[in-house]
């Protein structure tokens, strides 16, 4: 009985190892909801039917202490692996070390991710988050900016009593990219006897660089630009579009590299019969392509539910904290990363080290800039199977 | 009668050196204009009543080739040394390097600094440029976006003119940082036998790097959001002024670094009586700073200009005429830049290298971002002084 799922799990490992070829996970992901009639703020607000979407790959075991939680990065959804049914485009965004025989074991563990409080693509259908543009109970109307501050702590919080639902006892780990890296070590500040591992990739350290302050600031600028934000007043009267379109644009080109611009678009025209020197309006392909790629990420963006998620990675900051925390940490920065560079992950682990704590680093090399740690997470997949297996 | 100047210059010298205090250019510096009837673009177009500002600072020798010419970068002008009087706030960018006795010593050179075409700062009562910000002299109104698109080479050419003027023979340096360091590249590549010398400080080589392409386009990209823009149209109507200062902001902060952002802004609070934490709109002290200083410049910046010169930062690109180029080179990046990397300058000075030519590199170390190339810069001082002297 045994043998058949080991012997595939062989074979997904060894795929993955010589060919980069990674399997989706193998059964039919299947979105869920969770709710809790009402949730306190870290901040002392009280937010009334609070829901939040996830999904789990694997199987619970008895004990219910074979348990990974993946927490998703800023922009992103609690989709980690897997396909809803066989003909999705693209399996969830970590699938290259979800799965069965992967790194993170799906034979093994069971695996849970969730959507963040204010996640940003609220009309992706298998999204489903509490937010700014959620609906007040109280008033039946979109909260808006009347909706509380929430912190990152704020979703782990909530993701704990998610847990809790499921009759989880422990965490093998608690694992994420960038904004979930930073979840990932709040679960272990805030829950430090329930989790034995924190795999922080791409990550800050025990809190968010002031320039990623600054970083996150501008990220929301042309959001707040666009007329029709209207202060964040817009549900029903036509969305700000433009300015989240451009708020996306500007996310990507900074998560990426000057070594991705090179390789990727290099000196190519948008339009080979539209010269730039000729019109100002003549753009490079790097110009042309960003743009679309915003466009088409806006439509299932709510812009103030952006506003509130860049909020809420600012706030992070758990370097007071960090004698609560029992986990062994695993850094995982990527090499050419602009947002959060190795160097904070080399000094976090230092500074976990010199308090007793124990930390490893596994550095991802690559061009490919901060989003090196969700497209080629599968560089570091033996790096992360080796830190769970000790 | 040799020995005083020689001592001031010696004094000037040791108190750069060992204390980092430079003395302002020592006789008050002379705005003055350059016209020319018209000019033809590079890309064909003519325009009528051109004229750009510029300074000099020391005296042209009877054979006229003892000169050096300065470059401005993106946002800068042509105050590169001196002061206009002695109550002026601060003396030119540069003026730790230009000066008597200084690396650029001008008791031996005589220095020339003009504004660009497309100055972004057309209310500085010290700029003229001719722009969109300029009145056609065909139609009686603003240019807008009926300007011609203009490349950094145009604002070289017509800088060429103002120099044979002036009666330059030889430039014994075209020297200038980042958007000046590619006009350098340019004077370089359009009039090798007239160039010795490039110091090409934080620039990114011989061509823009493709990563600065999509860089350039969101450093524009608030402007065109802000609704006052009116596709350009906006003057005597309100000008875009929310937009031009959050791309003041962006331009800042990505021409930082987060060391930068680490000693001078820390966690500190805009208002410690106001957490971040409690209102939406409370704020870290590095976001209400960047907005303060974006705000104030904007005052003084057209939005349209700003797109232009963009644009001609864009268009760089000489990789196919370094052929042409006899001067020497020196190139000196700064360590932390994040806008043009080190790496850029290395590959540029192997590659010149490899065809025959004759380049060095001085990197300016610290943690100041592409700024240090403009607020650093004295650290590359006796770099750029022993290269004069070569």
């Amino acid at each position: 009985m045994l043998r058949i799922p080991r012997l595939s799990a062989l074979i997904a490992a060894v795929l993955l190892a010589v060919c980069g070829v990674s399997h989706a996970y193998d059964k039919p992901v299947e979105k869920k909801v969770f709710s809790m009639p009402s949730y306190v703020t870290v901040g002392g607000k009280t937010i009334q039917q609070v829901a939040v979407g996830y999904e789990t790959y694997g199987t619970l075991n008895a004990a219910g202490d074979n348990v990974v939680f993946v927490a998703h990065f800023y922009s992103g959804t609690s989709h980690a692996a897997g396909k809803y049914k066989e003909s999705d485009a693209a399996p969830g965004y970590w699938n290259s070390i979800i799965g069965p025989g992967k790194p993170i074991d799906t034979e093994k563990y069971f695996v849970v991710s969730a959507d963040t409080l204010s996640n940003l693509n609220t009309k992706d259908p298998n999204v489903t988050t509490t937010g700014p543009s959620s609906i007040n109970p109280a008033t039946g109307k979109h909260y808006g900016l009347s909706f509380p501050v929430v912190s990152m702590r704020d979703s782990v919080r909530v993701h704990k009593a998610l847990l809790d639902s499921l009759g989880v006892k422990k965490l093998q780990a608690a694992m994420g990219a960038s904004g979930g890296s930073i979840q990932a070590m709040e679960w272990a500040t805030v829950y430090p006897d329930f989790v034995e591992r924190v795999i922080h990739v791409i990550g800050p350290g025990f809190s968010v660089t002031p320039w990623v302050i600054g970083l996150l600031d501008v990220w929301v600028m042309p959001i707040k630009l666009d007329p029709k934000w209207n202060n964040g007043d817009y549900y029903g009267k036509g969305e700000p579009l433009d300015g989240i379109a451009q708020a996306l644009k500007l996310v990507t080109l900074t998560a990426r590299h000057w070594g991705w611009a090179e390789k990727t678009f290099g000196y190519k025209l948008a339009d080979e019969n539209k010269k730039p020197g000729d019109e100002l309006g003549n753009q490079f392909l790097i110009e042309s392509t960003l743009q679309k790629a915003g466009m088409a990420r806006a439509s299932t963006t709510d812009a103030n539910n952006k506003i509130y998620m860049a909020k809420a990675n600012q706030l992070f900051n758990v370097e007071s904290e960090i004698g609560k925390i029992k986990a062994r940490i695993l850094f995982v920065p990527a090499s050419s990363d602009l947002v959060f560079p190795p160097e904070f992950a080399q000094k976090a682990a230092e500074k976990f080290r010199a308090q007793g704590g124990k930390a490893e680093v596994f550095v991802i090399e690559g061009d490919g800039g901060h989003l090196d740690g969700v497209l080629n997470v599968a560089k570091a997949g033996e790096a992360i199977r080796g830190f769970m297996a000790r």
